[in-house]
C-alpha cells in the first residue's frame, strides 16, 4: 500500500508552499475531504479518508472513504454503483484537508439527491428552518438500499 | 445569542428531509463548515464552527468560525480585511456538515491566494507530489499579517 510522508518536523513554509504531499491525518488518523462535482462545482459530499482510503483512490482512481459510524474502509457506491471517479485531488494551505473533484455517477446522497446539501437555512431574528429540498431526487433510495 | 434545536432524539426522517434545523456540533462543540464562492462555486477554505460562531455569522452576515488553535472565536477577516459575507448556509442530509456559500472579499488564504486549495496532489506509481501553485496570490501575506 502506498504510504505518504509524515508532516512532522517539517518546515511550515514547505508544508504550506512545497511540493511536499504530507497530508495531516488527525489523531484518529483520518483527514476531512470534500467532494465536488469537477465538471459543474457543486459540492457533493463530505466525508474522511484514512490512509488506506486515500492509497486506495490514487490506486483504483474511485474513490475510498473511512466510515467512522461502521468503522471500515468505504469504497463509495459499491453497494449501488453510485461511484466516484477521481479526477484531481488537491490539498489546502496547512494540509489537513482534500478536495476531491470527481466524476459522480448517478447520485451522491444516500437519500437520492445528486448532493447532500440539498436543504438551506432561513433565518430571521431568533429563528431558523431548513427549506424543502432545493433539488429533485435522481434515485429512489429504497429501491436502491431497501427499505430501512 | 441564537441558539439552536437539539438534534437529539430527532426521528431521522426529520433530521434529514424535515424543516427542523437541528446541526449536529460533535463532541466538542464543533460543526465542520466549508466555504465555497456563490458566484464561481470555487472551494475557498475549511474551518469548524462552533454554536457562538455560527449564532453570530447569521446575525452579522459575516462568517465566524471557531479557531481551533487559538481556541477563540475567530471573525474571518477581522484583522486582513478579507471577511467573508454570507450569501447562503446550507446543511447536509445528516446536518454535521455547514456550506457557507459566500462573497470573498479579497484573498480567503492566509498564504495570499483567493482559495486554499491551491496545490493538486499529483501520482505515479507509488510515488505522490504537490504541483505549484496553480493560482497566482493576488495578496502579499507579509505585507497584510508581518514576517512570521
Amino acid at each position: 500500500m502506498q504510504s505518504f510522508k509524515s508532516p512532522n518536523g517539517l518546515d511550515k513554509d514547505i508544508l504550506e508552499l512545497g511540493q511536499t504531499f504530507a497530508p495531516r491525518f488527525d489523531e484518529n488518523g483520518l483527514i476531512a475531504a470534500i467532494a465536488q462535482d469537477a465538471e459543474s462545482g457543486q459540492i457533493l459530499m463530505f466525508a474522511y479518508m484514512n490512509e488506506e482510503a486515500l492509497a486506495q483512490t490514487l490506486k483504483t482512481g474511485e474513490v475510498h472513504y473511512w466510515s467512522r459510524s461502521r468503522k471500515a474502509l468505504w469504497h463509495k457506491g459499491a453497494t449501488s454503483g453510485h461511484i466516484q471517479k477521481l479526477v484531481e485531488i488537491r490539498t489546502d494551505c496547512d494540509q489537513d484537508v482534500l478536495l476531491l473533484r470527481v466524476k459522480q455517477i448517478s447520485a451522491a446522497c444516500h437519500q437520492g439527491f445528486k448532493s447532500c446539501f440539498y436543504r438551506k437555512v432561513e433565518w430571521s431574528d431568533d429563528k431558523t428552518r431548513l427549506s424543502n429540498p432545493l433539488e429533485t431526487r435522481i434515485v429512489d433510495p429504497d429501491a436502491v438500499y431497501g427499505k430501512s
